[in-house]
């Protein structure tokens, strides 16, 4: 196994990225009505991303014996149905920024861009349903996978909408896996190595140890996406302090409300329940200063390298069934390059 | 032929109405988080509705020699897929009632309902992916029907949406016939004649004919729909002149834009520019003074008229390849039904 340096699984990720893209143009309709809403679905593609689903699934199928191009379809499809999630995300945290600019909802009003994510939703599908170059069998099986993918990510997105609305306070570092295994893992990490690996196989790939290794890999990724926004130099395309500010359930946020002394929780609390548009930039500053001073920044930086580690452990396995390759060298570097990147 | 009297129909549309949604009992998922999401999926299909959807299908199916059975799932994911578009709608028109209660929305905040929409949507298509009595021919026709559904119908609604928030004031009746046609027509009318036809048929039927008979018995509802918001005693379950207060394009609002004179015409277009929570109910009645004074009610009858008679001048020809049966007779009834209709 070959040690790929963090600049060799960058250039990989663009590659990907720039192929899925590329690959997505021809689903992408320019039809009517383009002003309120074929050129709005395009928003947000155009403005790039890192590209990890698509490169996480076409590196398994390659790995698997399969070629890009049996894979690139159904990289497409979860390219699209990422873009339309962030659309819907985006209203439902009323967040500012997406990828350094205003965001859709910002740009074309609440209604339009609601429409255009269901409008992106459903048109994502259409890559892998109209792939002729998979069998039937096949195109059933990876239907169903995106239909999973959808299921668990709106029990993610519901849990912690909910949570946030009730004010819940009791949360558990336990609670941020089960959240994060679903809004972000499933889709993020999971989907993409067993769909890669059902087209590289052909449908004959065993799934459990790859979802295993998928789980830690998104949970890394989640808690270093968590710790980004509290790193305030990083240039991550999103608000300084937007998770704060928009009361996101990151594991610093968990871990803050399990540890706060009873002065500080009430002021907490009613933080959280002031709506985002009238905090103060020094209160998230102040909530900042207690997640440092209550060792909740060192608590998520620790359960990052943990996940890192269980990744670096479990991908062996994971890939045990098929022979070393540079394309599982590349996954294993995607572990470092997850944990380190810093936007 | 026989003529059905509307006690038959509204028993007819019960009835199919019932027992669409006892079979989509198994796909509504009773699963958690059940506060935050399964429990708000089932609130719309809770509150009943009319039935047109599943109804139109199944006596489609059965009028094509085909068996209710045979078109149930198709009806349960159609009728979900409706239930889907309501609660985004809702938010988009940020409209306060929905069958006679509050609007999802309004009951558990905007994110969880724009996520519980997004999960439906999905949910929906699962009876006819898991019809096992389909052959798989069928049922990539009918998938592909559904996606062209939400395609005109995302089309439709960002016209709608586009307009009103660009205060375009200079639309004509036949931008109407283009709106109503995208965003109505395509998922009340022409796709159930059409997945039914598919499916009793066994893929043999031709569509064209159905089609046409679809978009006018389609245009003859909205246009009723839009007339129900002026019949102030209409038991329709949504806000007395609610399309009014939202600034929907109706016919009615159209056709007044298009008669009224200068100076009217600026304090409309004020009217329209308030947010609907700022509108008076005293301007609300204004508007409709002006639709009766400047004859855009009257006209919207005509039109409605028009529209029900090019519908029983097209039933015939939709339906020529079958032999006549109660189906068709009551899909003849349900023409009158729904000009008649005062919810």
């Amino acid at each position: 196994m070959t040690e790929l340096p963090p600049s060799a699984v960058a250039a990989e990720l663009a590659r990907y990225a720039a192929l899925t893209r590329s690959a997505m143009e021809e689903f992408l309709v320019l039809g009517r009505p383009s002003e309120y809403l074929y050129e709005l679905i395009r928003e947000y593609p155009d403005r790039g991303g890192k590209g990890i689903r698509p490169a996480v699934l076409l590196a398994t199928c390659q790995a698997y014996g399969g070629e890009v191009d049996e894979g690139v379809r159904a990289a497409v499809s979860l390219e699209m149905l990422h873009n339309a999630f962030l659309i819907h995300d985006d209203i439902e945290d009323n967040s500012p920024l997406r990828r350094g600019l205003p965001t859709l909802h910002d740009r074309h009003g609440l209604g339009l861009a609601l429409n255009a994510g269901d409008a992106l939703a459903s048109l994502a599908l259409q890559p892998v349903r109209a792939d002729s170059g998979l069998t039937g069998r096949l195109r059933d099986t990876l239907i169903s996978e995106f239909s999973t993918v959808i299921r668990h990510t709106t029990e993610g997105q519901a849990l912690e909408l909910g949570w946030r609305r009730d004010e819940v306070a009791d949360l558990v570092p336990s609670d941020y896996i089960e959240l994060a295994g679903k809004k972000t893992c499933w889709y993020t990490t999971v989907a993409p190595l067993r769909m890669g690996a059902i087209i590289g196989s052909h449908g004959m790939a065993t799934l459990g140890a790859l979802s295993r290794f998928g789980f830690y890999l998104g949970l890394a990724f989640q808690t270093r996406d968590d710790l980004l926004d509290v790193e305030r130099d990083s240039p991550h395309g999103k608000a300084p302090l937007g998770d704060i500010r928009e009361g996101k359930h990151t594991l610093l946020l968990i871990h803050l409300m399990t540890t706060v002394d009873d002065g500080e929780r009430s002021w907490l609390a009613n933080f959280l329940r002031t709506p985002s548009s009238d905090k103060t930039a020094a209160d998230c500053a102040r909530v900042l200063d207690m997640m440092e001073q209550n060792g909740s920044v060192d608590f998520a930086r620790e359960f990052e390298a943990d996940m890192a580690a269980a990744a670096r452990a479990t991908i062996g396995p994971a890939f045990a069934d098929v022979p070393p390759s540079a394309h599982v060298d590349f996954l294993r570097g995607l572990v470092e390059f997850v944990v380190d990147r810093r936007s």
